[in-house]
């Protein structure tokens, strides 16, 4: 089923091998333990037991690693919905997770991780570098079933580079809060990856459009990648905030936004039907929305009650969003949106966003107390004011919008190239062309033959 | 496939959003930070660096995040073994689920959190409001098939209530004992939810048999959902007991009864078939029986050894309950009980309270030293021996049964109007009804038509 | 589709019961609850409040929790990729399981856990026993398929006494690190398996062939338990470190490595085939190369660019195994390896033996400061060098080759007796005759029907 053009005999394993070699190399150059990873520093002037509790691996590990599940498993099984696409869902997912993580640890280091020249690894970076690869695959989203690994490859290296560059800005320079990352991940990513599947815009893909929807045991499947998001979403916008309060609170708010989110796309999923009938693409995707759209103030006292306002609207704008949306963004702005994924992460996004600046424009001493200055950290400098803050959280979309979009116009020209085997558009969606396909059992051998006899002989040839 | 009788799209939305207003009005009234999330609390009189680890998060989190996996993942998928259920099961089990905890956030906390007239929410309240939805996924199990998603959310409203009223009987009243909630979640959830089918018995349901069982694939998504109930059983029962050596020593009570109950339900499924081989209903449900039935004596001093025995009873118990007891109480007592919510909760959650009871009368300074009041608070009054503790544990489990099938005789009552959109006899365990379902893959397309086309012409009518 | 000659009625109950009964004696005579879990110990001169966080409990239970979920859902769920094996993957799994970490408890507390003629239990202990399991499982991947549920607990007791013994001479006698397990473990359990299956070869397994290969769905299936196993590989290797640095240095370096091996692996799964595509085979087994490559030495100093190295040349070696060695291992050596487990375990294992060994040489004061001996605990006994460290470690690696090889030939004739009810050479990899098989949707009740009418007449008669 595969022809010449999309053979990745060489090109894959070039590509991987080279990326690699490079990846080790500077590993080897730039990166070191450091205080909480390397034996000498950690146990130095050790005057009887250490408290070894305080070391940060008890606080983050468990969150580290339902992030991680989020971003293998998550976004992994989430995208298996498609009905022959559940090998490269899952497994280009996989491929690129793994080589983003180690290129987002250079990226990031470098941007705002050195130490005398060194880049210092612990837990935190290995969160943020998961974080930074859930933007790509939220980007990979969009592009889902229209491109081969090499261009996800060249895609990553882009996206995590211009990722760590926003953040910069962001966090070091704006001083802006986005602890779960509704701007740095969900707005960067949905619009990095909206605007790369306009420019490889296909107009022949209605041509693929049988394979471009799921069977039953597919949508369950992908269920099992929406449960795994939603269940530890707590933990992910939780993750990297400050120790103790913050870190409690924020996934207790995520917690209550996504469950008024689920009640919400329930309601708008069987409204929007005809027949009164519940759609999997919007359970699947609009019941997380809730959890992006707490990303920026989760961490703040926006309260349970605040928590769930959001979360409602956030599983509403999701539901209309996929109903009305994106068969107009299609349509008219030629953006081919396979997840849609501005409905999951670019609108719920700016909604964060701006839930975040508003938020961080209301705070005060009188509610935050002492514990102010751990949320928001420029609190110490004396220039910081509630709405000098809440300008900046809103400069801070701006920035990542501006950066998204001309990253992602970059990007998708780049990735316009023919060299890297993508598929024809008479093939989008379609595992045959990239990966060995078991046969079938018995009396099923006609499973995956959607390709007419005479395409096959003609992509044999 | 759907006729106007079961037409969601006015009942849903409606049922959903104004039960979602009353949540976020109710919460805006009531509910507040608790010490250890609020910002201006946990960082009251700071001196130095505080002690974040003490912050009831690092204790908690990550059993609750273990609980929630079990909620939601465990629950949905368990019941994905139906043919024709799945979207219904993991859909309708994340959709009552997202709304019991945050109803349970308040019956809970009106019952036994409120603090000033406000209720404090954290993890622990996290914990409880997950352990409380468990309850009423148990009783969906007794339905699953048979009810609309509106009947559901109606049973959700009023089983949450009765649950906090019992367990505020139980816990702060009779002073009872019961961390894994053997009486307050399992006995309490499926006597409840074997009531509610009794009073919705359908005489016709072999109407709808064909569909009433598993296919191939659809027994490993169950297995997903048995194997993550049953590696995560530890976390539950210890959740939320006293910090220390209770919670280390309940997760180890119940990992040990667990391996023991799972040899003996394979030795059972294998015994009690003529040819000898295992039924996956069998595997899938009674090998979680152990982890039920240490739910309340997990946390005492039981030992490996009586886990053990407790374990295995459990599971053979459990079989045996599949294998001769569901089909009486089908045939007899018009109970039925699609997944067999009897055998898994109802009788290993009796064998649970009763354990809990005589492990609790077995107590004693020389066993627990210092430890007695850590595990039976109630010690401290002054009041307490052995021998009351266990009388106050037995007449829990007799106060837990009443309210239930009380409970459950009103509920099924209530859930029998014929306003709810239930499914005719003819399609139960049908996703059909109210889920837009996928088409097939080529040479597929016969996959969902088992409702012959006399009977779509008429629904369709 | 069972004759009498498989038949389980009598010989798995019977077995199961006596073990069980037999594991609940020795536990009620033999087993106590360790200074962590017991009541009264841990409460002992209780002086205010008690720092509860520095019970073991809160620094290894989510490790715990994650190696857990890696035994029952990684290496089930990795094993269901056969398309008619998916019941027997998880469930025997399942039960061999929990069988085992029982017997592991008491074998392993036997050898290396007795104080005062008791064996102590803790979440340490739990951790252990899940290893030995560990083992357990790796062998069975190598007769997956081909032996009956008695068949794989009689190998357990066997497998488990000896990896009790292994571990003892490695880690007590000659004082080998080993954390996680690339010898005690992997190899052993590799090289086990392989033994086992080789004396167990049948000549005639051809007649099954068209039955050991994957469908579509049945992939995705395993790959649940490839990505969980490598998601929470980080927690496998650090599970029982030293607290502190050990643990946090361990679960990053396991962490960079996968990645590495990720990226190689599909690299040379796209090199090797003829048409570049990608592997299901590589992708499910060999991306895990790279956590099994840094068992030992992954709570050294290895650094995140010795661990990438070792990765990658994990995952390379590991494809190149699958492609050119398994064939010929079978062709030649008769050694018929289901799985492929001498690829995933038994050369990686080596590879970490022998990298564990090079960097226990190069350990020094320099780097590893007061943290040296909180690696290596020898260091405090003075008889302690780098170069006599390593070659320990490299006998260690001898020694398990031998026992493992040794104990699998002599299991391996132990289970070829004609009592144990295996399928016969036309029946393997097939969930018939050990479980009753659901009924097939309608228009698909030719699923299973692989056994021609006359293969299926002669076994029902």
């Amino acid at each position: 089923m595969a022809d010449s053009s999309t053979n990745m005999r060489l090109r894959l394993p070039l590509l991987c091998i080279i990326l690699e070699v490079i990846l080790i190399i500077l590993f080897g150059t730039l990166v070191e333990y450091n205080h909480d990873t390397d034996a000498k520093l950690w146990n130095k002037n050790r005057t009887g037991p250490r408290n070894d509790y305080e070391n940060e691996f008890y606080y983050r590990y468990p969150s580290f690693q339902d992030v991680h599940v989020m971003i293998f498993v998550g976004f992994g099984f989430l995208m298996t919905f498609l009905q022959r696409y559940g090998f490269s869902s899952v497994g280009f997912n996989f491929l690129i997770a793994a080589f983003s993580l180690q290129w987002a640890t250079l990226m990031q280091g470098f941007f705002h991780g050195m130490h005398h020249g060194k880049i210092h690894v612990g837990v935190e970076s290995m969160i943020n570098a998961d974080f930074c690869t859930g933007a790509v695959l939220i980007s990979f989203g969009a592009v889902l079933g229209k491109t081969s690994p090499v261009q996800l490859l060249v895609m990553a290296i882009f996206e995590v580079t211009l990722f760590a560059i926003n953040e910069f800005i962001l966090l070091s320079i704006l001083g802006a809060n986005d602890a779960g990352g509704s701007m740095t991940i969900h707005t960067f990513g949905a619009y990095f990856g909206l605007m790369v599947t306009r420019v490889l815009y296909r107009p022949n893909l209605s041509k693929s459009q049988q394979r471009n929807s799921s069977v039953y045991h597919s949508d369950l499947f992908a269920m099992i990648g929406t449960i795994y998001l939603w269940m530890f979403w707590p933990s992910f916008n939780s993750a990297i905030t400050n120790y103790g309060d913050p870190q409690h609170r924020t996934a207790m708010n995520t917690y209550y936004s996504l469950a008024a989110c689920t009640v919400a796309t329930f309601a708008f999923s069987a409204l929007v039907n005809p027949e009164g009938k519940l759609d999997m693409v919007h359970i699947q995707n609009a019941a997380l929305a809730g959890g992006v759209a707490v990303g920026t103030a989760g961490e703040m006292m926006l309260t349970a009650f605040g928590s769930m306002i959001v979360g409602f609207l956030a599983g509403t704008i999701s539901v209309l969003g996929y109903k009305y949306l994106t068969p107009v963004l299609e349509s008219k702005l030629k953006i081919q949106d396979t997840c849609g994924i501005n409905n999951l992460h670019g609108m719920p996004g700016i909604l964060g966003a701006v839930v975040g600046a508003v938020t961080a424009a209301l705070a005060s001493k009188d509610v935050y107390g002492d514990g102010l200055q751990r949320v928001f950290a420029d609190v110490e400098t004396g220039k910081w004011s509630p709405e000098s803050k809440g300008g900046f959280q809103a400069i801070s979309l701006a920035v990542t919008l501006g950066i998204a979009l001309f990253g992602g116009l970059v990007t998708g020209l780049i990735l316009k190239l023919p060299i890297y085997g993508a598929p024809p558009d008479t093939h989008c969606f379609e595992d045959g062309l990239y990966w060995e396909l078991p046969g079938e059992e018995e009396g099923h051998n006609e499973l995956h033959e959607v390709a007419t006899p005479n395409e096959v002989e003609k992509l044999n040839s």
